[in-house]
């Protein structure tokens, strides 16, 4: 190499005119125009273009008719204007060009398996094998420094308001509550595990315990699930923990994080208080406990007029304990046929609906499906929906989890289809007053909605032995945009209330103390009433960047295998190594 | 609780008088003193005193008298001057005290295993056990405020230099090359094996591949080595990688790191550059490649006085290839008994030596073990030895690596058993010009003596075939104190090189291409000159905090043996989790 890069190639804008500069990087496109060679240089911070003169330089100009696209060059030259006609407004150096003096070829490239400079879509297996490729794209070098800059944030953030940054352990205990622990065997204690943490949920607690305070890590979490588009084997989460703070206080602390990330990473302003909206209210306007509210379309309660109507159907969905709940999507009538409706039935399917009813409102009256059954409450029915001629209506007529769950995803779908939403919009909500326990057919027991460590509302607390589904938490989730990017919760720092938990979940007392007999035990030592916070890091980047899978916004993600493609790991170990720690595989190689 | 805490207890000083505040914390200490209670009241801030008045309050005095260590209480009261008779000179918030005016309990507390206010030594088994505790000592919560100064001094200092913080993968590829990795089977893929990664070394070489230029994480790693008094099986790691510069740049870049690593916590100012020195004077002058250089004690070549002695143990040595080496302990030879020289020598034989010679310089001549070999030569020792009476002087004859490992490890001992050592000094020294293989006997080839991706100097490339071990590398180390607190170096960025490099390891190209062929193929698209560091983030800030050990920085670290006796990990996983794994063990439960 010859001296020191002076400037990035992307920052040589007309401030550097006159000057000369060393540059170095990769070779994007390169344009010769009879004596002349035009190079289009890249580095992560852009392009600025350098020219080559064959009159002026002869030798240097045999070097530039070798190079090549993704060549690696460092170049030295003055910078200087471009004549107007030449001037190019699609890069930000684009006034300027540089006039090759010396130059140098750093490293070769064969032809890339995809161009970097262009915009086509190249096929997701094909940019995860060659993923170091792809991330010079300049949208994936954008994503990561999005990603700094909000770690960054958050970490300017959190470190002015008194919070200590403390790492916990990643070979941790193995829980059997949550999901699936990825788990690494141990060569010193034959037969022995340790886990990769969920999270450092006990941990952090453990350092309210120690008297540490106001604690946070950006950490990594493992969690041995099927994967789906926004799920990856191993997350990053901004995990916090404080003592002697109220739900509100930590609520609005979180709010203060987001909108100096907001600020620092978009330049936008965001409002605060954010709007707070309870679990059961969530779930009955948006059929959601993660609701977009940056559109309207809200599930319409139809109970009243079911009890009233003709229409068995929803006289029985409620005699059987159900809900009858509808949607209006207004003036979209004309936008369906029958066929379409069918399409959306099965939509619903997905989700354990039954059937989907609807009508269509017309000047003449309601057509449709189920339309002979409301003959005499037409009127009622067009005034409950709040109805006219052009409106399409929907219902469900099923249990309440049902019913939310499908209309809560139909309407979703015609947020998307008929582009209802704002996408210019951050909407952050907290979702509050969030069930304890739910009871789970498979398991024949109640679990956590949140974890085993979220503390009930104290006059809840007699419920739980006698009707554990009743008993409210003390817990928050906070939505954008539709994602649930984190939830907290105010913790139990008692035994009698734990034990009550873990005996509420199923756990005999044995099976307890032999799981988080240290939690336990560190609760008669004076621990403080304490409560915190994880957000997730890469759903909140992927967000900010306007991306809709968490992959655009990790470095080397896995694919929907958890598998990577350009490592080619999971990878089968020596049997040396099987050996040391005392495993067989129950399966051949 | 009643109201939002004010203030920390440890920073109510006298600004804060005729204040009301609210503080919330332990109960470190009670004292009654006749209608009087005197609290010590600590956070993690420090300590107040807070006052129970009998006569002004006495429902309130009765809760005083409650009152255990290690309660969590809240308190609302006046702060007030105290007489000064009163002042407690021990604590920052000694001239003043809390009136206590309202006060509740917020979790009550057993007698804990040790007292957190004193200075008892309690053993490390039960410091562990209840870690909790263990880090409401002060000099623990001091500790770990350290460890969180420095990572946001570094953090800092990198965001203003361009670098880019990246997250790499802890789910990787198991390489053959370095120490043990810890594995982690998957489930999708029966019979294969996540690896944790002992570095990010590859991904962060990836990253200069990409363009990104100039990275950094704190990132864990992992080694499932035996362990040490410094080592845990994960440890935290300031991993840096950059493209373009040069190693001295990269040294320099380090050194402005530390200096405002060291100016943030301690408040000190350090000198840069640092001092740096070859590995072959670092081996030769300090019998060590992390030389100690707070004192002098170096070694003494005696080549050319074994030469000409007599002493046939010392020719022989010579003859056989080896070195003879000496250390002049000055003024010391009365503190040993001819039973204390014994020790010693059982001391180096630790180290390989097959004894240590000695004499002891009096006013009439020498005397001890080998004065008689002398009796002609005894002049040129003298001499040789720079000594004077009253010195004792000690030989080994031995192959090259034992000569300097054992008198490297004697010396190191004199400095520690003689106070030889300025604890005050932070020396931080560069290592440079390594070798890049060494031959390893029981391996029967040669290995690494950093990674098989140094970069050789090169003009030494071509003896990467013909003779491995004269290749020096591109590599340095820092070194701080006799701690290697980092190492680095120049990378490979060519596949020819690589593949050369790989071949002298002894891998088979098929071994190569099977294990790195991701590594060899992304060096054909373009990829830039690079080089970085890692430092040991737990080493570096252990010497800051002047402990001797890692786990005094680690919040939740293992034991000696991998285990964590707070929550027993590792421990047994179910029989299920072990089907899905397609694993079975091969020791019973």
């Amino acid at each position: 190499m010859m001296e020191k890069r002076t400037q990035y190639c992307g920052l040589i804008t007309e401030e550097y005119i006159g000057q000369e500069v060393v540059v170095k990087g990769w070779v994007n496109r390169r344009r010769d125009l009879g004596g002349l060679i035009f190079v289009h240089l890249r580095d992560r911070e852009g392009i600025v273009q350098i020219v080559f003169n064959q009159e002026k330089n002869p030798e240097l100009f045999e070097l530039a008719e070798n190079l090549r696209h993704e060549y690696v060059i460092e170049a030295k030259g003055m910078v200087v204007k471009r004549e107007a006609n030449q001037i190019n407004p699609n890069i930000k150096t684009g006034t300027v060009e540089i006039e090759v003096s010396q130059a140098a070829i750093l490293a070769k490239s064969k032809t890339p398996p995809f161009t970097i400079g262009d915009d086509q879509a190249v096929a997701d297996e094909l940019r995860m094998k060659y993923r170091y490729l792809d991330l010079r794209k300049e949208k994936m070098v954008q994503n990561l420094k999005l990603r700094h800059q909000t770690t960054r944030a958050i970490r300017n953030f959190l470190d002015e308001t008194d919070f200590m940054d403390v790492e916990t352990p990643y070979l941790t205990k193995s829980t059997p509550e949550g999901a699936r622990d990825y788990v690494v065997p141990s060569r010193v204690y034959p037969g022995t595990f340790y886990a990769l943490p969920q999270s450092p949920q006990l941990f952090k607690q453990l350092l309210m315990g120690a008297g540490i305070d106001r604690y946070y890590q950006i950490v990594r979490c493992f969690r041995d699930e099927d994967l789906r588009g926004d799920r990856q084997p191993e997350f990053t989460q901004v995990d916090l923990e404080t003592s002697f703070m109220s739900a509100e206080e930590i609520q609005s602390l979180t709010e203060a994080m987001m909108k100096r990330v907001v600020k620092e990473t978009l330049n936008r302003d965001i409002k605060t208080p954010f709007l707070r909206m309870t679990y059961d209210e969530a779930m009955n306007r948006y059929g959601s406990d993660k609701p977009d509210t940056r559109f309207g379309l809200e599930l319409i309660d139809l109970q009243a007029f079911a009890e009233e109507t003709d229409f068995n159907v929803f006289k029985q969905a409620l005699a059987n304990g159900g809900q009858v709940k509808g949607l209006n999507l207004k003036g979209k009538a004309a936008d369906f046929s029958r066929k379409d409706m069918d399409g959306l039935t099965d939509y619903i399917k997905k989700y354990g609906a039954k059937g989907l009813a609807w009508v269509k409102v017309t000047e003449d009256g309601l057509n449709g499906s189920v339309a002979k059954f409301f003959a005499n409450d037409k009127e009622k029915l067009v005034q409950a929906m709040d109805a006219e001629p052009g409106d399409l209506l929907m219902f469900v007529a099923d249990k309440k989890e049902v019913v939310a769950q499908s209309l809560g995803e139909l309407r979703l779908k015609f947020g998307r289809d008929f582009n209802l939403i704002d996408q210019n919009q951050l909407n952050f909500l907290w979702v509050v007053d969030w069930p304890l326990l739910e009871y789970d057919e498979d398991l024949k027991r109640h679990v956590a909605l949140h974890h085993p460590f979220t503390r009930p509302k104290e006059e809840d607390i007699a419920l739980m032995t006698e009707d554990p589904s009743k008993v409210r938490a003390q817990a928050y989730d906070i939505v954008l945009n539709g994602y649930e990017i984190g939830g907290g919760s105010l913790r139990i720092n008692t035994r009698d209330v734990q034990e009550k938990m873990f005996d509420a979940l199923g756990f005999s007392p044995e099976e307890a103390k032999e799981q988080f007999g240290f939690l336990l035990d560190a609760f008669d030592y004076g621990f403080p009433p304490h409560g915190g916070l994880a957000l997730g890091l890469d759903r909140l980047v992927m967000i900010l960047a306007g991306e809709d899978n968490i992959r655009e916004v990790i470095a080397f993600p896995k694919n929907g295998k958890a598998y990577d493609p350009m490592t080619k790991a999971p990878s089968e170990v020596s049997d040396q190594q099987l050996q040391e720690l005392n495993l067989r595989l129950t399966v051949e190689d």
